[in-house]
């Protein structure tokens, strides 16, 4: 029981912050492997494609060897019984990430019993971040160094030239 | 990396519940260990001796070959320590009791960063229950049955007439 | 007094949920009529018609002598106070409604102080349901038997079908 | 079906306050009786004895001919049931005081399916009144006219002078 | 040290409410000087012009000498330094106001950490109050009187009628 | 207007933690005085004397001109008025916090309306922090190094091996 448990970090990574990052590394200690995986949804317009996503998540994590990057869309408890997984991994910062994520996991749930969903605070620093934020912030000229890897914000910045020269 | 987790499932346990029985099943699941630890506070009065806690757990675990129960007092991310577990397990219902869990998980990483805090929802049917709304609903002269497992009850209906005798 | 309470439970009902029938039957029961009433908004683009919602829910509220089907626009007190009723019922299912609700209520009682708005818990079950989740959980090919009534569950297969045709 | 329905309200009311009254009068006029019910529990110490909040319910409730003033111990349910009711009416407050009613309309549910829990929301004046703030404030000089009825004041101000004297 | 402190009350006042007018007034009486800040967005539709807004403002705040009204883009913090501000002040009514809020703090905190955010509470009459429900019902025909200065109601059904009309 | 604020900073303080100290800090840099007022309850059982609350507050707050130490007892804002402080200063953490501060902001109000209370978060690193935490874990023999000041810590260890040989 519980031999090799393989757990899914479900997100839109667009794009992906150091408090997605710190997710990750506390659950690659605690699992065998943690299967970063990109939602693709068409009807949300992302600032990066998915590609640019998974290329900048790649490199981030590229040191953690039981690390790996997907994509899915469809339900994603179908995806995590393809890939093998029993555990899906969410982060959880506030009371209304709480409503929602509790939403979810019991669905969930119902959907595909064997798979539980488990939930772990971020470092305190990274309470108040989201990519969202750091996309708001970043396009309005304030600095995200330290709130995102040094590739990232670099990655941010030349979006940001690209559309307000566009 | 994360070949063997052990993880540590604290509380008070005064009396087990079905809800914790949930909790403890989900966690076993997941993890190599889970190791169920009994609270023993001096302060606290509780209604069932540390002992008989211990018996109980016992016979409503026997059937799982990965679950240990034992004992603890002083601070919890010692006794982890002491034990090997590197995660600590919560059941978690609400909003405030999210709060707490929220300050005891990141008080517990400051005092050891490798013990990692996670946290999982029990089954909707036992959103509502606590082993103090259990005592209080028995000794009401209220039914728990489908609330705790049928030894549990029976032993809290005996000491519920021992007490009122007494 | 209160000799015969009419109560206005207001929604979209895009589709109606077993969460939805939950609140019905209870509300039928303690009020003389339930006036289920689906809010006509031409700024949302529901999946179902007016009319298609009326239809689902005429049938699966069949058997219930007081319970009606009815739409309306405009602001809520008004249409309750042209149909008699004193009582708008809600179910409340996490925090993030209790504000919403909280906000909705006051405004509605400034609006008509006679109308009193009331909020039960639905079954714990349907704790994590919403017509939105269902639509969503449907259109990825997910089951949602026992999540809605058998005559909804066709009705939205049947929908999600013509569309990927369409 | 629903042609007479009574409604329980449960509480110390040690002493009533305006907050009390305000759910009173909303919960009349939804249901043909309202049971106020003061629970006589005999760990907590109150400030008044049941016998004295008895008399200032009686005496702020007079001119209402559908609320009757009771007294319970044991499972609310029970009593309920004992007296007819087929509702517990509950005011609430906030989101803490959300989690708990949850908590106990789900136990009592369970307990009682027949008997239903609705909750209804004070006058916004009256959104931070608590009988134990009451009595706090009170006891500390301040003023609390206008939080509870003027005759419960007084016999606040005799109780607290009786306190200092003895 | 705090000889003379300016704070900025950010927005979109579309239009001011008297929650708004609430928390200036009460901001005003702690502050040396408080200016209110129209935020200029070009992503979201306003009911109002930028220009409407800054009229309804500096016409309900004309009697107040230490109040001034002005227009950001961008960073807030950054229209704060130029302005001189140390504060920024903000109305908190409910759970989900605060977890936003916390966020906007914390990220605007590190962004320019020698600007302090601080809240206070409206007077629980606008506890439920917003721009936007005020537009709702509005717009349905429903009254806003004494939530709303006069002169802004008068705007406000002069706005729909144009609406209406066009 | 507002030239000279003075804000009362209310607490046990038992003892001082390094985010009291925090929000002492940001009050200062907004207010002209801040008071920070230990309320003398004779109901509990501090840790701390008042005498030693008061040592080790002065030690703390030493380097800061314009932050005074007083104790106070009965209602708050009586004590506000007779020190001529027009604002009474919070520090928020968490939801559970915010309903409380909330009750009791309204009640001050209503008492004193010509005071204001005012909330800021203190730093994230203090988030999960409180002094019973802080007295919890000192006692279980964790170390509370970097939570609170060193003095701090220092007389917390002596009182703890004080009290573990009395």
């Amino acid at each position: 029981m519980a031999e090799s448990v393989a757990a899914i970090y479900p997100g839109s990574f667009d794009p992906v912050t150091n408090g997605h990052l710190d997710i990750i590394e506390r659950g690659r200690r605690m699992f065998s492997r943690v299967i970063v995986a990109v939602l693709v949804n068409a009807a949300k317009e992302p600032l990066f494609s998915v590609q640019e996503r998974l290329q900048m998540l790649a490199k981030v994590t590229a040191g953690w060897h039981n690390v790996e990057i997907d994509t899915f869309d469809g339900l994603l408890v179908n995806f995590a019984q393809r890939r093998g997984a029993q555990v899906i991994l969410r982060g959880i910062r506030a009371v209304t990430d709480y409503e929602y994520e509790f939403q979810m996991a019991l669905m969930n749930r119902r959907l595909a019993p064997g798979i539980e969903t488990v939930f772990i605070f971020p470092a305190e620093a990274y309470s108040y971040l989201s990519s969202s934020l750091v996309k708001e912030v970043s396009s309005l000229g304030g600095s995200v160094g330290g709130l995102v890897p040094a590739s990232v914000e670099e990655s941010l910045l030349q979006k940001i030239r690209t559309k307000n020269r566009g």
